[in-house]
C-alpha cells in the first residue's frame, strides 16, 4: 500500500517540475506550474493538487494544451487588461498574471486581468497567497466553456461549469483564503465520488427530472442529471446569481465563451487585486479583517461542532504539517505520477 | 383599504422628493434620493423602497443622517478611491459614487470605491441600471457595522449583517440584475413576517440554540437567534465566506466598521465599475452574456415551475408593468409617508 507514504513537498515539486519540462513545457513554465499543483496537495485540496498531473501531462503531449511562448495581449490599460491564453498552462497564466496584477496594483491601486483561452487552472485556493503575502485582497474566478454540468435555478439543463470564486484576504494575522463554487459540489468530487462507489454528504445534485439526491451517478445518465446552485430547490437563486456573475467576468470580460466553438478542456480567468493602502490604509484595513476573525473563531459554535473556523484555517493547518511532515497523497495519485516519470524518463519522488 | 389604490411613480418621486426638502435634506440630494426609493418600488422590492422614507425622514429629523454637504475624500488614486460619508444619505452618497465610477471607468477602464460612515443605502437592485444603462458592469455591496443577525457558519452567535451583493451586467437585451446577500433572508424580510405573524417559506434562521427553523420570531428571543448563511446548516460555509468578502470590500477597503465604536444605522459601501471596452470590447462582452441570459431563459424549468428567469426578468417586468399601470404599494406604506406630509406640509400624493 502506498497510501501511508509520505513526500517531502520539495521533492515532489522536483519531480513535477522535471515532468513538464520532459514533456515539453518551457523550463520557466515548469518551475511555476509544480508549486502551484504541489500548494493544493499541501493545503488537502486532493482533486486539485497532483491528481491533474497526469491530465496535464497528457493533454500538453497531445497538443491540447500549450507549452510555449506568452500569451496575446488583447488590450492592456494599466489598471485594466485582457489576454489570449494561446490555451497556455492555465496555472501558469493564472500566476503570471496575478503576479503582474500585484506589481499593477502597487502604482494603481487595483488591477483587473481577464484571461479568454486558457487551459485548465487546477487549485484557485493555491494562488492566493501569491497576493496576500504581499497584502493585497485578490479575487480569482474562472469558468470552462467547453462543458456544463450545473442547472441555472429551477432548471435542470445542466448548463455551466461549477463557476469558483475565490478571494484572499489579508489579515493581521493569517490570511482569509475564501474558495467557494457558485454550485454546492463540485464536478472533482462528483467525480471522485462515483468512482468510488459513494454518495455525497447531502442532497447537492439532482436527476434528469429534476429530484433532488446524494446520489453522485445521476450526473452519468442518458441525459444527464445536474449539480445544483448554491441554495439548493430551497434558494439555489443566490448559487445562480453569483454563477452568473463569474461567467460575466471570465468570459463576459475576456470576449470568449459559450458563445464560441468548442475547444475542449480549458478556462477563463478573471483575476482582480486591489491594494488596501491605496483606499483607507493597510492598518485600517488589517484592523478590520482582524477583527473580525477573531469574532468569528471566538464566536459559540453550534452542538456538535467543536469550533467555528475561518475559511483557509484547516487548509493552513494542514500545509503546516504537510510541510513539517511530509505530504499524504491521496490515493492513486503516486501511481499516476510514477507512470509519467516511467514514460518520461524522471526518476519518480521517493517517499521520507 | 388604500391597498388596491395605484399611484404615479412621477407623484410619488414629487412627493418624496419635497419631503426630504422639507425635512433639511439639500435639495440636489433629496433630487436624487426620491427615484432611487421608488425605483425599489417599482420593481417590487417593497421592503426597501418608500417603506423606509419614514425612519430615513426620522433619522434626518433627529440628526442622525446628515442631508448636507460632502463626503471627506480619504484617498483617491483616479482608479480606486475611499470617502468618509460623514453619515449624509447613503441612497445619495451610493449614487454620486455610481455616477463618478463611471465616468472614472471610461477613463481607467474599471474604478473602485469604498465608502465608510455611510447611512443606510436602501435597495441595491435599484442603483445597478445607472451603470448598465452605459454599457458598464458593476459591482455594490454593502455592510452595517453597527449590527449582526447572522451568524458564521457552525456558529450559533448572531455577528454580521445579511451582507448584500448586487451586480449588473449588460447583455443584447435587457441587463442581468443581480441582488443576493450573504444570508438566505434579509431583517427587512425576518422583520415584515414576525410583525404579520407569518413564518418563513424554508427553515432560514435558527433558534439561540442551533435548531433551524422556519419561525422569524426566534430572533426576537433573549439571547436571540441567527439569520443562517446561504446554504443553510448543510453547505452555508459558502454564505459565509461570500459574507467575509463583503465584510471586507466594504468594512476593510473603508477602513472602518465592527472595530469601532458603534454608530448607530448605516453603511459601509463598495462600489467597483468596470468598463468591457477597455477589456475584449463592449460587443464581446455582450455576445457571451446575450447568449447565456438566453441560454438559461430557454432551459428546461423543473416540475412545477413554469418557466427559467434570470435575476431582474420579474422586477424589469413588475418596473414595466408599474410605469404603465401605476404603483400599487405595500399596505402600510402610503400611510407611513401620508403621516410625514401631514408632519411637514407636503400634499399627499393622489392616486391614479
Amino acid at each position: 500500500m502506498t497510501a501511508d507514504l509520505r513526500y517531502a513537498a520539495q521533492d515532489l515539486i522536483a519531480v513535477t517540475e522535471a515532468l513538464f519540462g520532459a514533456a515539453g513545457m518551457d523550463a520557466e513554465k515548469a518551475r511555476v506550474i509544480a508549486p502551484v499543483l504541489v500548494e493544493a496537495d499541501l493545503m488537502g485540496h486532493t482533486t486539485h493538487g497532483l491528481q491533474l498531473a497526469p491530465p496535464y501531462l497528457a493533454a500538453l503531449t497531445d497538443g491540447l494544451m500549450e507549452g510555449t511562448g506568452q500569451p496575446e495581449v488583447i488590450s492592456d490599460r494599466g489598471p485594466v487588461a485582457s489576454w489570449d491564453g494561446r490555451r497556455i498552462s492555465g496555472v501558469w497564466l493564472t500566476a503570471t498574471a496575478i503576479d503582474l496584477a500585484v506589481d499593477r496594483a502597487k502604482a494603481y491601486g487595483t488591477c483587473s486581468i481577464a484571461i479568454r483561452r486558457s487551459h485548465h487552472i487546477a487549485c484557485l485556493a493555491a494562488f492566493l497567497q501569491r497576493a496576500t503575502d504581499q497584502g493585497m485582497m485578490i479575487t480569482l474566478a474562472s469558468s470552462d466553456p467547453a462543458s456544463g454540468s450545473v442547472a441555472p435555478f429551477n432548471s435542470i439543463t445542466p448548463l455551466y461549469t461549477p463557476d469558483p470564486i475565490a478571494v484572499g484576504i489579508p489579515t493581521d494575522g493569517d490570511p482569509i483564503l475564501i474558495d467557494i463554487s457558485a454550485s454546492i459540489t463540485t464536478n472533482g468530487l462528483t467525480g471522485r465520488l462515483q468512482q468510488e462507489g459513494k454518495k455525497l454528504p447531502g442532497n447537492w445534485v439532482q436527476d434528469n427530472a429534476g429530484t433532488a439526491t446524494d446520489d453522485p451517478g445521476v450526473l452519468f445518465t442518458d441525459p444527464p442529471g445536474s449539480i445544483l446552485p448554491v441554495g439548493g430547490q430551497d434558494h439555489g437563486h443566490k448559487g445562480y446569481g453569483l454563477a452568473l456573475i463569474v461567467e460575466a467576468l471570465t468570459q463576459g470580460l475576456s470576449g470568449w465563451g459559450r458563445a464560441d466553438p468548442n475547444e475542449g478542456w480549458g478556462a477563463t480567468v478573471y483575476i482582480q487585486v486591489q491594494d488596501p493602502a491605496a483606499f483607507a490604509g493597510a492598518d485600517a484595513f488589517k484592523r478590520q479583517t482582524g477583527w473580525l476573525a477573531d469574532a468569528c473563531r471566538r464566536s459559540t459554535p453550534r452542538p456538535g461542532v467543536d469550533k467555528v473556523r475561518l475559511p483557509g484555517d484547516g487548509a493552513l493547518a494542514r500545509k503546516r504539517a504537510a510541510l513539517a511532515e511530509g505530504v499524504a497523497l491521496y490515493p492513486g495519485v503516486i501511481e499516476g505520477l510514477s507512470g509519467w516519470c516511467e514514460k518520461l524518463s524522471v526518476a519518480p519522488p521517493n517517499a521520507i
